[in-house]
């Protein structure tokens, strides 16, 4: 399938900035395709005039002046590998700049005059994945690579790019595969009612079939976690103090964040990384709020959310509440949700307003409880260790996991069709009928991978890339 | 001197991130010093296990993955220069990293946790200085060349960082040099009244340098206008449209930039790039303005602003304006400023509201007229022409320019330094005692290359550098 893609793949040269936007020290144009060498002879003058780009080794690295006509634009290092030795598998011209945005737009545009054409999002990673150099599942990691702000989805991100997804479902494919043939043995000599294969070693390889590309299709609700953060939901009563909470917890990473100066975090709303892990938390606000909390949950959307928080802070104030009305609303609470999925911590805020905290709260014990004052942001470090705590207790991650909503469906369709595949089998239906589902099987598990694929596919994946990648 | 500061030097290995802040497809990390090599070599697992990065030559590139223990943090593209063939004249690695914020600060944080340690804003630019890779004026150049966001201040930049002006510095200087060694001679024989050096020969070496350094000094105008912007003052009465204008204006530039996709523009505040050419609007927002439109410029700052213009955008609401009125304020403004040396253009302003120009405005000839609407953008083009028409006719820019105000400063020294020179040669004054004034324009002179310096100096020249450079 990789070679009629081929057929179809423009063999224009590429180029665009792949490093951030803005300006800086240094600042990398890229191009990549056939006459990257030749456009690049054009505009660049090596400091040592003997150097001829299109016949410089790979891999090589050599400094000069980029050129439009008499006046130098800048001076450079240029950096050349020769395909299939490249990122992309095609001639690749790096070149490394001054990080103005003037510079920078000046180069783009002689590249352009030059015959190069701007790159589309992503294009760099598809033509690696076109050439061969790797395959969807890990092109796509490349783009959760550089999107992961924590250790855990990094971590996933790397594995994937890596490869060691992309394993575990050529051993699927290769099971279904080593089925299909003992199957089709069968299907030559059907008329004579002959059984080729072990039915029991059959059905021993639909088992593990099964079980494997189940536990995978199960493994997506961590992956979503670690990928998107563990969702947490602040909740409690009108003026309770759960934004001062957030923006106390938020202000907290903040600070960490900024120990290594010379790089800032793209701040993505509502999200809190600690110790590598992300915690993401639900945003409530915006709906209508009554002193009914659970009145307060009416809303469908509400309730979804927190259906799907892993954690739920319980913030209420002090100095607002009784025992027995925060027992209360615990308890309607309790026959809303499946509370024991999640953990619940108690938050009596606003202990800046009191003398003493209140006997009868030191006791709480069915849930952890923690005084704060969000205001002052005393206490909200106990917050954060209770957060690490809890994530520490689900650390038990399997080895392989799905992260991307297309590999999960692609599985699930792969499991629907091994189940149909199992009953039919089990049910002595005629081989021949069997085939279209192992086909429709191998099919899904192949989309994955990208040995299946069609153009629509690979245009919304790579569309989603950033420009440069 | 650069041997003595030498010593002063920190012998130590520092690292940085050198692209722009943020996420992207590909970052950059430098590491600069006599441990790049072998702080590299910790962390970084070449995909050829053969590849020893401490023997490996200059100038190529090797891939592998930085290794946090057991843990891969990032397949990248390493590049190795050796000392001296480098920006700092040291050991250098750059690092070529996926370009997400997560990967740039786990790198840098490795680094630093094997013995780098984070760079000072400028670092590297001033080992390249301290290390003899170039002057002090060339290094200085480097953070204009990043800065600057017009064709002019680029072309600039470039010529003063590929030493253009240092030459023209150390030719003045061995002029100099010429004329105290031949007094010098004199001095030695005072006493026997003899004269080596004909006097007119020496009197024509001083003219010449008077010249030279005068014409550098005036130059600065000039070079401050290319590097900063062509100063244009909006003026006019309260509610003529003078910020719906300059709003205008500005649009027209930012669609003008968007043309070429995947760069964005640092934008700076009210500066207009045009054809290559910066314009710079001054200012008179947030100043008083009364109805007298000379009452108006009442306030000091406000008149020197606009004094300071080249160009002055008069602009009056043809609606609420008769002839008389407008050539009485022309009159009263021409009292106030030179207007000789400035080009002022009338802007008759909302010609939405009515249904034809009066008449009258049409013949306004002793200034160019311009009528607009500014809030339904027509006509803006036509401005624009006409302050591009107005650059060109002052485009007579001598080959080498000052633009830095420290240059400005130490030649103006020099020059006065000349002149004392001149002077008390003319009047004869005995060798010895003109030799003081020759030593201290040698020492102006010398401060900007860099050949005379303070560490106090230095660490204010880098100290404004981005970190990275």
């Amino acid at each position: 399938m990789n070679s009629l893609l081929n057929l179809l793949h423009e063999d224009d040269t590429i180029c665009a900035l792949s490093t951030p936007n803005g300006s800086g020290a240094i600042a990398v144009i890229r191009l990549s395709g056939t006459k990257a060498f030749s456009i690049s002879k054009k505009i660049f003058a090596p400091r040592k005039a003997s150097v001829d780009l299109e016949l410089a080794p790979s891999h090589a690295v050599y400094f000069g002046c980029i050129m439009s006509g008499e006046e130098i634009v800048d001076e450079v290092l240029l950096s050349i590998f020769r395909a299939p030795n490249s990122y992309t598998a095609e001639d690749i011209v790096e070149i490394s700049c001054h990080g103005s945005v003037y510079i920078q737009q000046q180069i783009l545009q002689l590249l352009l005059t030059n015959g190069a054409r701007l790159a589309k999002p992503g294009e760099y990673t598809k033509r690696a994945f076109m050439n061969g150099k790797m395959d969807l599942s890990q092109a796509e990691a490349v783009a959760d690579l550089i999107a992961a702000n924590s250790s855990s989805a990094h971590h996933l991100a790397i594995q994937q790019m890596r490869g060691g997804f992309s394993t575990k479902i050529k051993e699927l494919r290769t099971r279904l595969l080593n089925f299909a043939s003992l199957i089709e043995l069968e299907l030559d000599f059907s008329e004579e009612d002959v059984e080729f294969a072990d039915r029991t070693q059959l059905f021993s390889l639909l088992d593990t079939l099964e079980t494997e590309t189940s536990r995978l299709v199960e493994s997506f609700r961590v992956g979503n976690v670690l990928k998107n953060g563990i969702p947490v939901a602040i909740v409690g009563k009108t003026n309770v103090g759960k934004s001062t909470l957030l923006n106390a917890l938020l202000n907290e990473e903040r600070a960490i964040v900024s120990e290594i100066p010379g790089t800032t975090r793209d701040t993505i709303e509502d999200t809190l990384v600690l110790n590598g892990k992300m915690f993401r938390f639900i945003d409530t606000a915006g709906l209508r709020e009554s002193d009914d909390i659970i009145e307060n949950y009416g809303i469908e959307r509400t309730l979804q959310k927190l259906d799907q928080a892993a954690i739920v802070l319980y913030v209420f104030d002090l100095n607002e509440i009784t025992i027995e009305e925060l027992n209360e609303t615990l308890a309607d609470l309790a026959t809303q949700f499946n509370l024991e999925e999640k953990k619940v911590i108690l938050i009596g805020n606003k202990t800046d307003e009191l003398v003493e905290i209140p006997h009868h709260f030191v006791d709480l014990v069915e849930h952890e409880t923690i005084f704060i004052s969000a205001k002052r942001k005393e206490n909200i470090n106990l917050i954060i260790d209770s957060l690490l705590k809890t994530v520490e207790n689900t650390d038990n991650i399997p080895e392989t996991i799905v992260t991307n909503l297309r590999h999960f469906e692609a599985l699930s369709l792969a499991l629907e069709d091994i189940k149909r595949i199992k009953e039919a089998f089990a049910d002595k239906v005629p081989s021949d009928l069997i085939a279209t589902d192992i086909k429709r099987a191998l099919y899904h598990l192949g989309s994955i991978s990208g040995e299946v694929t069609s153009d629509e596919i690979l245009n919304n994946i790579f569309g989603n890339f950033c420009i440069g990648k």
